[in-house]
């Protein structure tokens, strides 16, 4: 499908800015690693289709704010990865970087791919400064502290969590940012866009939160029941998974109705809706067995 | 001085970017933490006195780019301190941020400080946005891979190492940066002060191997003797104590004549002497005396 060539194009040619015949051969071998095999790219795609249904009249700006976006997220999965944190050997079905590599390599990893996703962002932006630095600024946002998805990993650091701020910079902000940058890759102003962004990323929340509760680490491709292992929040645990299920609907109901006015909005209450089937886990098994308890 | 005083006001304002009433309280007490108390601030202050050569047409933007340039340097320590890398315990005179707070809030608050300097370069740059995303690309060049201080500390992670490219980008890198983004930052091309730059960061490696060699760990506010302990490369290895003075004598010539012509040129002639005293370690009872043996 087009929308998928183009964001792992887009992609592929941003990692290449990170190599170079005097770089370290191993670090220049992670980074690559790091972001293939791809998952859905759900964050990139939900991104070129924003673009799209905003017009996209600069394409090239688009491309490379849907792989700066992806960069970011690829290297929060390596740090959240690492032993000090959730410390796990397998990551989208093969070994993590620090498993594959080692820590060092890990923690320069995600350090190179966050410096290369703004670098990114610049290159691309020379015709349109304005609007580079627009999504330099968002993506700066919703990626770091306070309100990015550092702050959101940082509150795992915490004895009392605020789980509003919790949810809303892990697993929001970086949903907030496809949809704003979407906007602002085709030239319009990201606010009106920030309440698809939070819905969608509502979603995944619940949709993650189901899938860690009833699937097995092989159909995962990471271990299962880390929310449980961790002592994480989850809506599985606060209202079972029928409850959870009803829940997802309601959101992603939502986040349709609050999609701006604009020529592709049709397109975009399609796209919603076939994530929504997507991510409605099939597990009727499991869906009516005891959940496991949680401390 | 009138200079400190810029150094250290940028430096708090950008990290006050960083802040928030929603942020987790752990992270947000890490990221003053990291960046205070500073050590000498050399970087920044190259930078803002090379701006200051060349006009510092735009102020705001010179300190956006001086506090950017040092978030990025106090980012690399925070990660080269982790417990998979140099291990240590204490930074100039106090614990380290995995000592202080934990492993997790140290790798999130390098990633924060990263991603909030090209935050704040952003945010200064609405009125000269040519100018911050050449900013911009050039802290991303310097810091990041192929060619930055995340390069330089991959080649640390190498059975073999290509001992120009790991000098160059390791130290090198973030001095090239001060004077590049010096000159950028006034609206001037940042070729010319490429080589600067090289110079000034080639004495400071020659100076800290000497410091390293020769220095109690009290004195130096962190471990002594790390270059052995971690089998690294020392000029005084090399060359010898006498030999590796005579070296960043050298050197330090050298950069003064590289200086491109400019209104400051004088004033920035004078800086770089003032450094090359400062950087001279006074130790004749440690000079003389033999060399701790290396692997």
């Amino acid at each position: 499908m087009a929308l998928e060539e183009r964001v792992e194009a887009a992609i592929a040619a941003a990692v290449g800015f990170g190599l170079g015949p005097d770089a370290p051969p191993r670090l220049a071998q992670a980074l690559p690693y790091a972001v293939t095999p791809g998952g859905a790219r759900i964050r990139p795609t939900i991104l070129l289709s924003v673009a799209i249904a905003c017009g996209d009249d600069r394409p090239g700006l688009s491309n490379a704010a849907a792989a700066a976006l992806e960069l970011i997220h690829c290297a929060s999965l390596v740090h959240d990865d690492l032993p000090s944190f959730d410390d796990a050997d397998i990551r989208r079905g093969k070994p993590t970087i620090h498993k594959a590599f080692n820590e060092p390599l890990a923690v320069l990893t995600g350090d190179s791919l966050i410096i290369l996703a703004f670098d990114v962002l610049a290159r691309a932006a020379e015709d349109a400064p304005g609007r580079g630095l627009g999504l330099i600024r968002t993506l700066a946002k919703r990626s770091g502290m306070p309100d990015g998805i550092c702050a959101g990993q940082g509150w795992e650091s915490e004895p009392t969590v605020n789980l509003s701020a919790y949810h809303r910079s892990k697993t929001g902000a970086l949903f907030i940012a496809a949809t704003c940058m979407g906007a602002q890759a085709a030239g319009q102003e990201p606010e009106p866009w920030v309440e698809l962004g939070s819905r969608i990323g509502e979603a995944f929340q619940v949709a993650d939160d189901l899938r860690d509760a009833l699937y097995d680490a092989e159909t995962l491709g990471k271990p299962a029941g880390q929310d449980t292992v961790h002592a994480r929040p989850s809506a599985v645990t606060e209202l079972g998974v029928p409850g959870a299920i009803r829940r997802l609907r309601d959101i992603l109901s939502g986040a349709i109705a609050s999609i701006p006015s604009c020529p592709g909005e049709a397109m975009l209450a399609d796209m919603v809706r076939a994530y929504a089937e997507r991510m409605t886990p099939v597990a009727p098994a499991a869906a009516t067995s005891p959940m496991r308890a949680r401390a």
